[in-house]
């Protein structure tokens, strides 16, 4: 863990407003050196779950000491805390409101600590904008090397999700779509791991509403084109989606909706 | 004022066409080391109040040394005149169309001067994309340590905006929403310092058509759920939310609509 | 061709996911000095032909070295080869599937190769995801030095495009709307070098389903605003126009719609 000046950013600001851009100029203003990445600022409006499976999903390729700011923060200048913390590898800031709930399940936080040391703060803290009067700087002297006990008390009850997890019983894995992809594949939260372990090769069938497949693809191009099909995407995660279309408008189905996995013997 | 290798871009080319990107690879063609940062590109177009706003709101986060490029350009190719000038910090490069109009009124231009050096161009300029032909390469020149009176004559006339300010009188404050941001907050032209001192502590009321707020809040988690706030935002302007809503589209209202606040009793 | 440390990447992923930042992960991962630019996350879904004209108009500004990831991909994991290669300055590397047919087109590819090797790609190569698996990885390693035969064996037969040309006669010049930009503009398969040719200063009309415009103009402030205009654009192709307006949606017309010049006598 040497370098630690990539710093990524992970908002649901979007990318009209000039608010992303007053956490760079915070960040570039006390380390110019940084590099920085967007993650996405299109995390659907103060949607807490979104957020916690979009950070987990990207942040695992990022090297060694990189830094992720993420900011889904609806109860912004209420006492709500604000945390950092670090893993084995990489260091994360941001509010405590189980944003980072998944990043906790696959890797338990270290130096997980509360920003309270306004030391390392703007020299005006705004209560509706903490992105950049906070987590910004508080990043930044991260990069600088400050070590995270400097700038809180630690922590050991981060506020954690009401995730949904999959259920696995020998009749069915049952689960729910908890991400709709641009592409408008329907991203369930059934490891792709633990459904292979579960299957054991024995033939199936996924069922999503009035919709069955037969059996898992291994990529978009396995059916024709209009076609459903069910498979393991990239993220490790099952999902449904339409060979050249859109699953989740051709559905009329969305986040939330339940689905399933039987055995077909 | 040393190192000046900062570029920021604001435009209304949105994030779908080749035309930001074809700014930066002029800008790296002429210097690698060039750190280029969005501040936005989501404008609406050819709206110049709006980008005079966005540009003032996230400049002052910046280091020193760092040169701005904006173009909101409706009249490009027409005769009208392109400018580069700097303040005490930072250095701005665009048309001259009024799109500098709030970063003027915060701090008077230093060195401002029409560019007319073509040696200082691409080698062919078009007349419809002086973004890519005339204000990136500029930029990247002045990152170079290029001086501001290398691009051309001195201006003393830059073209301004009918910005609408607010107006303060004993019995009320009047001004109009300016921007509303992709939360759907409605900001005012109400600077939150004056409307303080003209308060003075007084109990009040914010009226925006048929809605009524009494007094301002501190953040957004201070009401419930779904209802209305007036409060002083991270800009430092008077705007109206809704908490967890979008205020805009509950309200039907946008840019342009009046607002007052009178004192209560 | 001495640094090479710039990769851009141009994609049909948009900006929600955390796909774009996964392959910004991968390429940091293997070389954290790469300077990473984006040229455009929003090729409209799998379209393939908008995605070769946007890295065909995007990539010539940039300087020398740099490399380009393109990824537009609607057959990834079936046998599709995947490319790379270079020409006098720069360099690609993406699916075989036409999407570098515009670059081919303006300049032969020279070392194309067929990504075979997988040393040089990710530990676990996802039958959905070349993008992070192959594409991201071989751009970082290309950054670093590795040479292009080292990827895999050459390939002399990548896959072309329907593309449309623009047929030209002594009477008239006939081609098609191949891209609308988000202003609106319709931009057609016409090169104004070989149109000014054809021309030869003769008086003309340009003819688009039931609108006429007389001759071009030579910016969109030469007429009024909400007029049409036909001019040729800063990529280099006609293009029809509305001052102040967006045409393609002023007209109802798109993509694939012709178009003609005819001369006035």
């Amino acid at each position: 863990m040497t370098t630690r000046h990539i710093i990524t950013l992970l908002t649901d600001f979007g990318n009209q407003d000039p608010y992303v851009a007053a956490m760079k100029g915070v960040i570039l203003s006390l380390n110019p050196e940084a590099v920085l990445v967007d993650l996405t600022h299109d995390v659907p409006p103060q949607d807490i779950i979104a957020g916690s499976f979009l950070l987990s999903e990207a942040t695992p390729y990022f090297p060694p000491g990189t830094i992720h700011v993420a900011v889904v923060d609806p109860e912004v200048g209420t006492p709500r805390r604000a945390l950092a913390f670090r893993d084995q590898e990489q260091y994360w800031v941001g509010p405590d409101n189980g944003l980072f709930h998944l990043v906790f399940r696959d890797s338990p936080p270290l130096d997980l600590v509360s920003l309270e040391n306004s030391e390392y703060f703007r020299g005006s803290v705004s209560r509706t904008f903490q992105g950049r009067d906070i987590f910004a700087p508080v990043a930044a002297h991260l990069s600088l090397g400050t070590p995270l006990a400097a700038f809180g008390p630690t922590v050991t009850d981060p506020v954690t999700l009401p995730w949904p997890e999959a259920s696995f019983t020998p009749e069915a894995v049952r689960g729910e779509v908890v991400y709709v992809d641009g592409f408008g594949n329907l991203i369930s939260n059934i490891k792709g791991s633990n459904l292979t372990a579960w299957l054991a090769e024995k033939s199936h069938v996924v069922i999503l509403g009035s919709l069955t497949v037969n059996g898992l693809s291994s990529t978009y191009g396995d059916v024709a084109a209009g076609e459903f099909l069910a498979l393991v995407g990239s993220h490790g995660y099952l999902e449904i989606a339409c060979a050249r279309g859109h699953a989740a408008r051709r559905l009329g189905m969305g986040k939330g909706r339940s689905l399933a996995v039987v055995k077909a013997n």
